[in-house]
C-alpha cells in the first residue's frame, strides 16, 4: 500500500504492535529428510502461535527476486523496496556504526591484488586479516585532499569504508571495482555532468591510495564500488502516527530502523538482551522492531543445525513475547537463507500475524509448507505494515 | 484490469450477468461459538452455490484497508478506487437523491455547538431530531449571495448538505470542521488559487449561517466538509458494450451506480420489491447490480442474530436468482461489516461466481473460510468486472 495512503488513513491509540524480525527465516528441505530447518527445529511455541494466527509467506521483493538486508527490511516496514533504495556504500556505514551526514558520499572498498601491468588478479586480497585492513585503512585515512574530508574505516577482512565529507559532492558515479578479474580497474566516471568534481576527487584519493598501497602485495591496491549518498526516507512514525522503537544487536539494522527514522534502544549482545530492552521499554512505542540476526548467519554458513538452533532459540523467548500482550504479534523473516544454499535465497517466506481481530488459520505447524496453506497466501512483505496497523485499529476507513 | 483494456476487447451478444450485492457481506467468528455471521445462518441456497461456483475473496482496496461505501462498490463495478474517488460532499448528495449538476460543489454539513468564544463544544449538536435539522436547513436556504444558488438540505440529525451551484466553482477547499473540539472552525482554505473565490464565498456563506444559527442552541454553529465537485467517470455500459441497470433501496447506492452510468430501476422498499423489479425488467438490461442493505446495517448495530437473519433473507431469494438463468451469477460484498467490530472493515470478502464457464469449486458452504480455499483466492475486487465479461463471453482474445 502506498505510504501516502497509510499517512493519510493513520490514526492514534494505545495498541501495541511487536513485529519480530528472525533473518533470513526461511529455509528448504534437508536434501536427506526432506524437512527444512522450521520443519525440523522444535518449535512449539511459534508452532502454536500458528494455530492460534492467520498466516502466509511474504514476498520481499518480487517472485524471484533474491533481497539484500536493505530491501528485505524496508519491505517489512511498509518501504517499496524499488522506490527507497539504500546504496552500497550507505548499507556499509551503517553496518559499522558509522554515522554518515548528509553531504557525504559513501563507497564499498575492497583491498585487492594487481599485477605488474596492474591488472586485478585477486578481487579479494586473498581476503586478508582485519587487523591488516584496520592497519591500511589507518594509512589511508592520512591522505589529504583539498577540501574535503576522508574517512577510511575497516569493515572486515578485505573490506572497507570510504566516506568523502563536503559540500556539494554528488553520487552519480561509476565503480571502479570490475568486477572480475584480469583487467586493470576502471577510474570514477561521473554518471551525469554535476557529480564530475566528485568523480575527480574520487580518482585523486583513488591514485594517492595506490601509491602507498605499492609494493604491499597482496592488498597492492583498492577497488571502489556503489557510491552513496544517505537517503532521504519519510519517518515511520510520521507516516503511521506512532512511535517506533528498534531493538538490534548488529548495527546494519540499527542503521536500517534509523534510516526510517525509528528510535534505535540499547539491545545488548544477547536475543536475552533484547528482551530485557523490550521489557523495559514496553510502555515508551507503540510500534516495537525486534531483530534475531543467527537465524540468518547459521543459514549463510550453511549449518542446517545451527540453523535448528537459532529457530529454537527464537521459539523459547514467544512465551515472554506473549506475555506482553502486544495487541499485534508478528513474526516475519526480511528474507530466506537456506543452509542448502548458504545464501540468502527468493524463496518466499513464512509469517504470521496474531490480532484479536484475525481469524485465527488453525495450521498445524509454522512453516514454509503450512504458511502457504495460511489465509494471506502469498503476499508482497510491504503489506505487513498495512495489516498491522488495520489489526492495532490504527487505519480509519478510505473514502466515505 | 485496466478499464481501457476492457473497451478494447469488450464484445457484445445476448448473456445476462447478475451481480448481487449483499452490502457488509463478510464477518468474523462470534466470541461465544467461533462461527461467523455466514457460518451461524442458516443459508443453503448459498451453500449450495458454493458448491457449483468459482470462490474466492475479494479485497475492495487493499490489504488491511477498511473501504467506505464509495470505494467498496466502485471497485466491484471494476473502478480503480484510487483512481476514481468521491468526495465527501457528493456522496452526501448521492445519499438523499439531490441531484448534482456538472458545476456544483456539494459539502457534506453538520449542526454543531460552540461556547461563547467560538470555540466547539460539541460537533453534532447533541445529534438534534431530523426535524429540527430541517427547519435549520429552510432557514439558511433563504441565505441569498450574489452570483451563486444555495441548497442547503437536511440529512437525518445533525446532517446536512451545503450545494453551491454557479459557474466556475472549483472544489480544491478545506474543511471548516476540526475533527475535535475546543477549538474555533477555521475558514474555507483555498487548496489553489483558482478556488480562491469559491472559498471566499463558501465563507460569506458561513459568516451569514453563524448570524442566522446564533442563539439557537444546541445547533448554533456549523462544520464543513468534503467539498466535491461530481466526479467525471466514464460510463461502465460504454466501456463493457453492455446495458447496467441498477436496484437498490437506498439512495447512496442508487447514486454510485448513477455516477458510473448505470440506469437506475424502481426499486421499492424491500427485497421482494427489488426482486419484482429485477423480473420486470430482466429482458431490458445486460448487467445487473441488485443492491441488499440489511447485511450491513445489522453488522454497524453490532447485531449478529439481525446479521444472520439478512443473510437468510438473502439467502431465500436466491433460488428466484437462479430461475432467472443469469449467464453468470455473482454474490459479493463491498466491503465486511463484522457485527463484532459495529463497522465496516479491511477483511476480504467473500465471493461466488457461478457461470457455465466456471469450475465448480465444490466448497461445503459459503463463507470466509471456505472462500479462502476457492480457486480464486484472495484477489481485487476490481478484477470482478473482467470475470463477469469473460465468463459471459463478452471479452474478445487480447493481442494476435
Amino acid at each position: 500500500m502506498d505510504l501516502d495512503v497509510i499517512r493519510e488513513l493513520a490514526i492514534t491509540n494505545d495498541t501495541k504492535i511487536l513485529l519480530l524480525v528472525a533473518d533470513g527465516l526461511g529455509g528448504l528441505p534437508h536434501p536427506d529428510t526432506g524437512r527444512s530447518e522450521l520443519e525440523a527445529a522444535n518449535i512449539p511455541h511459534l508452532d502454536r502461535l500458528a494455530d492460534e494466527s492467520m498466516c502466509g509467506l511474504t514476498l520481499p521483493v518480487g517472485l524471484g527476486i533474491t533481497p539484500g538486508s536493505g530491501p528485505g527490511h524496508l519491505s517489512l516496514f511498509g518501504y517499496d523496496p524499488f522506490k527507497y533504495t539504500v546504496g552500497r556504500g550507505v548499507l556499509e556505514a551503517l553496518g559499522i556504526d558509522f554515522h554518515l551526514k548528509p553531504q557525504d558520499v559513501a563507497a564499498r572498498g575492497n583491498f585487492c591484488t594487481v599485477d605488474s601491468e596492474g591488472r586485478v588478479t585477486d578481487r579479494r586480497a586473498g581476503r586478508i586479516p582485519t587487523e591488516d585492513c584496520a592497519e591500511l585503512c589507518a594509512d589511508l585515512s592520512q591522505i589529504a585532499l583539498r577540501d574535503v574530508e576522508i574517512f577510511v574505516e575497516p569493515v572486515r577482512e578485505h573490506r572497507f569504508l570510504l566516506v568523502l565529507r563536503a559540500e556539494g559532492l554528488r553520487d552519480q558515479l561509476s565503480d571502479t571495482d570490475p568486477q572480475r578479474e584480469g583487467v586493470v580497474p576502471p577510474p570514477v566516471e561521473a554518471l551525469g555532468p554535476e557529480a564530475e568534481a566528485t568523480a575527480r576527487l574520487a580518482n585523486r584519493f583513488v591514485a594517492q591510495a595506490a601509491q602507498r598501497l605499492n609494493g604491499r602485495h597482496p592488498a597492492n591496491m583498492l577497488l571502489l564500488r556503489g557510491f552513496a549518498k544517505h537517503p532521504q526516507m519519510p519517518a515511520m512514525g510520521d507516516i503511521c502516527g506512532f512511535r517506533a522503537g528498534a531493538i538490534a544487536v548488529y548495527p546494519m539494522y540499527r542503521g536500517l530502523a534509523k534510516l526510517v527514522g525509528m528510535t534505535v534502544l540499547p539491545a545488548g549482545t544477547t536475543l536475552q538482551d533484547e528482551l530485557a530492552t523490550l521489557r523495559e521499554h514496553w510502555h515508551e512505542f507503540d510500534f516495537f522492531f525486534l531483530h534475531y540476526k543467527r537465524t540468518d548467519s547459521a543459514g549463510e554458513d550453511g549449518d542446517f543445525e545451527a540453523k535448528m538452533a537459532a529457530l529454537e532459540e527464537v521459539d523459547a523467548i514467544i512465551p515472554e513475547l506473549c506475555d506482553l500482550e502486544p495487541d499485534v504479534l508478528m513474526v516475519a523473516g526480511d528474507h530466506s537463507t537456506p543452509a542448502a544454499l548458504r545464501a540468502h535465497s527468493w524463496h518466499p517466506v513464512p509469517f504470521l500475524l496474531r490480532s484479536r481481530w484475525a481469524v485465527p488459520d488453525r495450521l498445524s505447524a509454522f512453516n514454509e509448507r503450512t504458511c502457504r496453506g495460511g489465509s494471506l497466501g502469498l503476499f508482497p512483505a510491504t503489506e505487513v505494515l498495512p495489516l498491522a496497523m488495520a489489526h492495532a485499529r490504527r487505519l480509519t476507513k478510505y473514502g466515505a
